[in-house]
């Protein structure tokens, strides 16, 4: 099969697992969740299981369903589907990796494992290797987040070794900000062939000018069309709009930033803009405080980021 | 059921898993292993799955296996065997939980999830909690190691809420050098029902002193001798010997890390005391290169710590 | 007197502190220094006795010495002169404030104190009240630089408070990859009276499309030239130029990088493409290698940012 | 002259500089200081500039003014006085080097520079040697303080050339709780020549087993007499006895740190116990909070660690 597949463009939302109040997944309302994607935020491209979908908190079985789920309600809705199959076990990449292909989803990526950690960059690209073995057909995407593995590798000096033994990567998904990094993987890209996709949602727009082909974010769950008006923005060279889209946006994040923001509080923030009930996080977090919810939405109307029909059922979800 | 049961006392080694050349594990040298640590370096507790034995880079099943084959070969032998069920996963550590408590196990260690982070010493106390209560006979330990996980709440924040919340508290293991939280711990410990093992193998002297009554290490697997002995003489109040043992094991213990020492080394080091090949560590290690070996032999050798019978098979295994 | 005064615009030289082969400091190239920036390099503002020109390794009298000479040097050919006065003692700040004031230099920049740190921001922000009160009249850049430093408050959170308690305050050198932060900080520069000063040059692009009013760093000494291209490009709209210039200035700065690259690296470095003598830095720093020479000399010459004549002095130097 | 000198033996208070409620050092309460810590509290050992001293928040000319305050009065009352002359500017460093001679000091203590940093243990053996060398009939000290300085190097990689290339060489203050690193300079140290001074006052008890000779801290200023009846214990191998002191001082200490405790704090609580004025710190610290005065006297009582004549005095100046 030849690579590279359809390239991975523009946003990609990275999902939240929706939970019950008790803490099981809710598969009820992914279908929904597809709609609203596509519909609402003209999002069209998923990152599943990740760290904001709780992906390393959910168990091997678990992170099968939800990938099935997603698959199977995204399809002829969404572009393309991206299953994150990283784990600490190289055996469970593996599996994850496989299952992945069966279902049909159209990648995977892959995080830096970050408890015993790789020593230097042919043992990660080694291990890196190892799990897109496991799924031979299925574009590869290397998923890079030092502040949150602590692997302090470069990504710019995986990149030839990932060429050289990786035939089925596709890109990257850069969650970074030393754009001297990751200017340099796309500087070596000479063809263009792949996709690297920026994971900094808040300094977007500081990467499209680095030559970020996309980006993969939590964000872009309720702030999509925003983005989406960014990115246009920025296409037809009106950089003063651009940034004017840039800087409201990050208005919203640094306000959510300095309350404490994380996985937690994008669940509650995504409930209040989409109405859609995502339900509490999983130990090892906990639900949003209520203070944080009514200041985010709050805030989420002072910069008119809310329909106020969403926001009702919204709130009475958020208030439960 | 009653607690605390039988105190956890001495030494506890920290089972390396062994490993095939090609990567699976080798469960036909467990009981060989047993036999040596019990025998030949009177280590007669032993903690399973734990950083040493890479059990974060296992499979769950291959954790179970590999838990009840020490539980299996060490029946009769050794006094208690501790099972390591730590997990980024809450399910994966209860399931892990149960199975300890269905094979027989003397109790069960958990370190702090550290992909995503308790905020709070209160919701760490509740992960720790959901995962005690899936083994409600078993003995509890929190496994705290923040230069691993990261997490940086303190030991001795946590007790009030442990000792609260978790009735099969029984003990801690404390891996970092921070000796105030460490003696603060002990200090709490008023009745001296609980075990305060101290996992900083080169300077268990220093924790000695300030009440720790016992350790958890990878080298009393080849060091448990020694480290006896020391042990010993502190008992006996003979300072000078014990920090003569503790300066000799430091000797090794500082070349070693001189020259990187890790998962990786210890599975080389093992092999060449013991004899009983280790093999290779998984993916993201990789087998401790030959120079590092031979560099190591020749100290073990110069500082009197091996025996030349068994250095003989040692070395085959190694360089095969 | 009336601020802001004239705003500080495009590229500022962190200025090298040139060194005698004995370590003292060698003023008499300051002059030939001067004309190599504004003839060679295009370069009008300079940033004398920040991290590049080793100021915190000189005495307080050298540090007056040398912003001294600077401003005598510079006049009527240089249109700014910025003195650092950062120190770790609040005293020794205010001694170098007025004495920047005394001299006629165009401004002063501090950093935060870094070995005992300001606890809150507000602490912070009186440690630099006390400075600029002691210029009353100079323009005041705060230099954020959390990296150095360890000091973790946004510059962001401060910039309220600056503004209200520091009527001099004319624009931020921000030396971190946050753009969040610096992106909020030109957010709220409402009538974009502030100069906001970029300095990480490795990545400009990026803060120069989130609003950067100019940029502050070593390279603009030797690819001054390249980066005002860069920056003509960006003011055309032409961006794929404008990342042509970004990558080509990447490629040797991620060169570099990867031997080893700080104050000495581009001592020598500045030595090679200006061919007036840098000298070597004082101790705790050391000369950087031949090797290191010989390979940026191969690496500028590969990428066509040395003229021949200059190198060859260069050379003559670097090699003695 | 030959080495060693006298040997730097026990405890070693970190003296706190005096300051009056404007910020201006108050040299009138040295005498009474030294006094104080002679008599009450058995301590007749000073390290002069330090952290606590606030060494690097005074000016140059401040810090020749404090070192010959102490040293004048301390003549005949104190065993020896030991100046910290570690600066960021090596000039400045052998400057107070030179005058720690001139006034007849015993000896002076140097840290690693730490803004730029010396990149291997050589470049950092030769900025000490050249500190040393400007005071060369001194004792000389090497403070270890990874913490606060950043710089990695193990000390026990310092040792062999430090040996080799500092004559004056007398001892390490190790302010770290790696006791690998402090034990292995123990170790090297056959001829127990030199002072090895640990300065982790919460866990001294844990150096003293590994073989410190000493301890240089800031707890000593009022801490002293326990930590003196700590010695007492474990030198007669009470090791009960000698952990209750330990513990006792840890509960202190403990119950402080979670408040937040820092050279502020310790200037308050010393004119709590002392009843001797240390005013307030300079910028970038500010005066301790009434809150965290109240409760550390609340503390100190319970642990019976102040007489009440003492206190009211105290109270009154740091209610002031």
């Amino acid at each position: 099969m030849a690579f590279p597949k359809k390239k991975l463009q523009g946003l990609v939302a990275a999902t939240i697992t929706p939970m019950t109040e008790n803490g099981e997944i809710n598969f009820s309302v992914i279908g929904q969740y597809v709609d609203y994607l596509v519909k609402e935020q003209g999002v069209k491209n998923i990152f599943v299981n990740g760290t904001t979908g709780e992906g390393l908190s959910l168990s091997v079985s678990e992170r099968r369903q939800v990938a099935e789920e997603w698959v199977t309600k995204g399809k002829d809705k969404l572009d393309q589907v991206i299953i994150h199959v990283g784990a600490l076990s190289l055996k469970e990449s593996q599996e994850l990796a496989q299952h992945a292909a069966e279902i049909g989803a159209d990648g995977i990526a892959v995080i830096a494992p970050f408890f015993l950690k790789p020593w230097t960059k042919d043992i990660l690209i080694n291990f890196l290797k190892e799990v897109a073995a496991a799924a031979p057909a299925l574009p590869f995407y290397y998923y890079h987040i030092p502040a949150l593995t602590g692997v302090k590798i470069r990504a710019e000096e995986l990149l030839d070794g990932i060429l050289d033994k990786i035939p089925t990567f596709q890109g990257l998904k850069f969650s970074d900000t030393d754009l001297l990094d990751f200017g340099q993987c796309v500087d070596q890209n000479r063809q263009q062939q792949f996709a690297f996709l920026f994971g900094v949602d808040e300094q977007l727009l500081s990467a499209l000018v680095m030559g970020a082909t996309g980006a993969v974010g939590s964000t872009y769950n309720y702030l999509g069309k925003k983005t989406n008006q960014m990115l246009e923005a920025f296409e037809q060279k009106d950089f003063s709009l651009a940034l004017n889209y840039q800087f409201c946006i990050q208005r919203f994040i640094n306000f959510v930033v300095k309350l404490g923001f994380g996985v937690s509080q994008t669940k509650a923030i995504m409930t209040l803009v989409s109405g859609i009930p995502m339900g509490p996080p999983r130990l090892p977090l906990q639900k949003a405080s209520r203070e944080f919810t009514d200041s985010a939405e709050a805030k989420l109307k002072s910069l008119d980021f809310l329909s106020f029909t969403d926001l009702k059922d919204g709130n009475l979800e958020v208030g439960s």
